[in-house]
């Protein structure tokens, strides 16, 4: 079990430490499941109630938060100093030395890195290209010409078709595919004929890939995803589109072809977006929306077509009082339509007294 | 072909025969496609006239069904008693017997209880224990530490990442993935620092997953899949989220991190929870719905934002007249523009009259 | 590289000529991506201008495109054209002949056509049959009883499950699961109990499935994908349903049981359709809509609930106004009850002046 001292935590994030800086820490929990032992966190406001309860023994916080039963670190910012601490008590995943397994299927054409360990069962096509320190777990399948840099992990049964680039540093989790096919074909008297693909995939340094998901090469051009984007389980990426630099895409997101995201998107779960439009820097799609237009730099959108957020809130928050307000118009009509023959009817009497005297 | 008489199906599922109990029943079939030796159900009484025409050699129905040309089967339950039937005459898929195959590739530090199957290039890693009886399809990677109980049976192509703990019965279908980080990064400076992810996930006894589906480890905690869930094709659960036991969540179903979800709730396809919510006991909730809030026991809803069904039925369905509802509020603005411009002439002429005179 | 001059391209795909016929050829690309020596496309008249600036050697245009600077080929179809010269100068992905490996794992009782590449660590279970010029890449695994035809590529990591039937000239990208069980279960007492899923999955010739997509078995009858239909990645389709031929399903279309597609639709990308209902013919359904109801031939829907297209392109667009609406309403209100209230008091004016006179 790693072991920290409090004050060593403190100096290590460069926090303040309000507290013993010889509590000892050896793993790190929520507010709520928090044991003797553990340092938590608090970022969510609505959270901090917990204070009084956690039986953590110390808390991470940013500098709004006052006195506290608990001792506390004041940091910048809480929530990175909590990533800095899990890396150092736990570390990043472990994995087990196997070199390359003589139940690899390597080709002779292929070129390994040094410091590679490559799983049973693995198959590398002829021609490609595996950087050092990469990591290959079973099953996996990279085809022919592809190269990959140095210190990525690829995770069991992804599928990386011919041709494909993946940088250094990226993770690929278990079941994805990376080039398959792009969605193309011709349609001619009714029969859909096959457009070959001849464009690839480009995975840039430090990507993060989920599981399930699939990244189509282009048809022409390339497919790319951004340097230090990270993508959820069970996103798909058309052919041709061009994520941007650290994106962060949430699960079963979709995005069609040739579109184009800037840098620093944040796309919600369940997001689809249509092909051939651009998506600016430092967009943020709230989850399950449906993007059909260009959205400009920095700009907040939710809802189906999506639209502008604080506008879209409203907008969408009102559809349960649809009911209501065809009801009101309807009342309304009626109303007015009174008002009308009783108007009328007015008129006629008075008319008639202006005729009558 | 197995060979049941109507008698000893009516007998076997505790239901009253109305009809020859010598009738030879070799299987079962929909009303509309069923042949002679079929037994067919009618559950959804929109099929009801399908009795006079089915060419099924029985049909098993509920007790408000009265007379019919072809032998009935009463039962409380006619479905429960369909897959009664069906698992009498069909039984659930027969495992070929494989032993553990010399082409997997199992640790010497796995254990591995008696009467398994271990298809082809499958890979236990160090320290996994797999119970007994259980199934284990080629190509599948069992990670390190990770437990299986008995009688589970894993298809094709699955992953299970280091540390996973699966039950008793449990089914995993091909290429679904358990156990990947979660979706976890702390953005600092526009750089996402991935966050080591070190709780694991539980799939409790007789839960059954589909294929392509991931289930995202907990950063802190454990994702947990309760007793008798059962999971969709292409559905993905979020890291430290928790479903309770006897749910059914349909296919491309996707659920955030750190949710829970309480017992017997159905989720519709492609509904998309978001994070750190409680979903009650009994919760019903339609395809699509985008929920964002917290829902109580029993309830059902619909629509993204997901509301109450019966109010949301009515609001979403109103979306289609909102251009009328439009034109009629201009029409209303304008009629009653015109109706106090000539209560103000009125006024005015009135005026006139009352200075005139 | 291959090379080609124009004339020829303009001969074989039967299009007529505007300029230098030995302009030599050697690629394609998009009018905003061309480099001297490809050939590039317009069909989109959004981006017409282009043909002024595009680096192009030749574009393929309709006959509604007049001068240009390039020369063109004028083609009935110029995105079939199009498709025609990228097959002609890069054909479709080249299969290594990889014979049968004896890293395969293949039944004495399954049979395996004559041209066939079988990669390593496929599984080909008892009784299964591959037809003629099949390529099954590593890690497929290929179930008892598995029909294939002549021609078929099924890429890595596919899992086809025992019984079903693959046709000619089909197409599966990886980590596609065929067969899997129908999400079928009868709840008696708050257990779910699963029903055998005893029907099978036809895929007709000429199908192509995308990557990780999952196609359930039927419970009793086939779920059937017709004849030159194309599924994109990440999409499920429900035991039992049947989608007819030449049907276009993009990324993440989920189908639910039971249901009927006719020919010729085409449902967008994150589509949802609920079970047993009938979808016509040359049926269009926009991305992201939810279909609840039966759509009759040729109808163009969308929208969740999906409506017709042009009543739904209004109705969805609307949403935004509705706070807007809702304010117009009780504007409405509020006027009318001023003007309630002033008609009120002439009216009482009016009766004291009745009265008094």
């Amino acid at each position: 079990m790693p072991t920290k001292t409090l004050g060593e935590l403190a100096e290590y994030i460069g926090g303040q430490l309000r507290g013993d800086p010889n509590v000892i820490i050896t793993s790190a929990s929520t507010l709520g499941r928090a044991h003797e032992g553990d340092i938590s966190f608090l970022v969510n406001r609505k959270y901090q109630k917990q204070l009084r309860t956690t039986k953590a023994s110390a808390v991470i916080v940013g500098k709004e938060i006052g006195e506290s039963s608990v001792p506390l670190i004041i940091a910048d910012d809480p929530y990175y100093a909590f990533m800095q601490i899990m890396v150092l008590l736990h570390g990043h995943r472990k994995h087990k030395k196997v070199g390359i397994s003589t139940r690899a299927s390597i080709s002779d054409s292929a070129k390994v890195g040094v410091d590679c360990n490559i799983h049973d069962f693995v198959v590398v096509a002829d021609e490609a290209r595996i950087g050092d320190g990469c990591v290959i777990y079973p099953s996996v399948f990279i085809g022919q010409g592809v190269q990959i840099g140095n210190d990525s992990i690829i995770y069991a049964n992804v599928t990386i078709y011919d041709g494909c680039t993946i940088g250094n540093r990226v993770i690929i989790n278990a079941n994805s595919t990376i080039g398959e096919d792009g969605f193309g074909y011709a349609s001619y008297k009714g029969i859909h004929h096959k457009i070959p693909q001849i464009g690839g995939v480009v995975i840039e340094d430090d990507v993060e890939i989920g599981a399930c998901c699939g990244v189509e090469r282009g048809t022409l051009g390339d497919t790319i995803i951004g340097q230090g984007s990270k993508l959820g389980d069970l996103v798909t990426i058309g052919h041709g589109t061009k994520i941007g630099p650290h994106c962060l895409l949430v699960a079963q997101v979709g995005i069609a072809g040739s579109t184009t995201l800037g840098h620093h998107c944040v796309v919600g779960g369940q997001v689809g977006i249509v092909g051939h439009i651009n998506i600016g820097n430092n967009v943020t799609i709230a989850a399950q929306a449906g993007v059909v237009n260009n959205i400009p730099d920095g700009q907040v959108v939710l809802g189906a077509p999506a639209i502008e957020a604080n506008q879209g809130k409203r907008a969408y928050s009102m559809i349960q009082y649809l009911p209501e307000m065809r009801q009101n118009i309807r009342n309304l009509q009626s109303q007015i339509e009174q008002m009308n023959s009783s108007v009328e009817s007015d008129t006629e009497k008075t008319t008639e007294h202006d005729i009558e005297p």
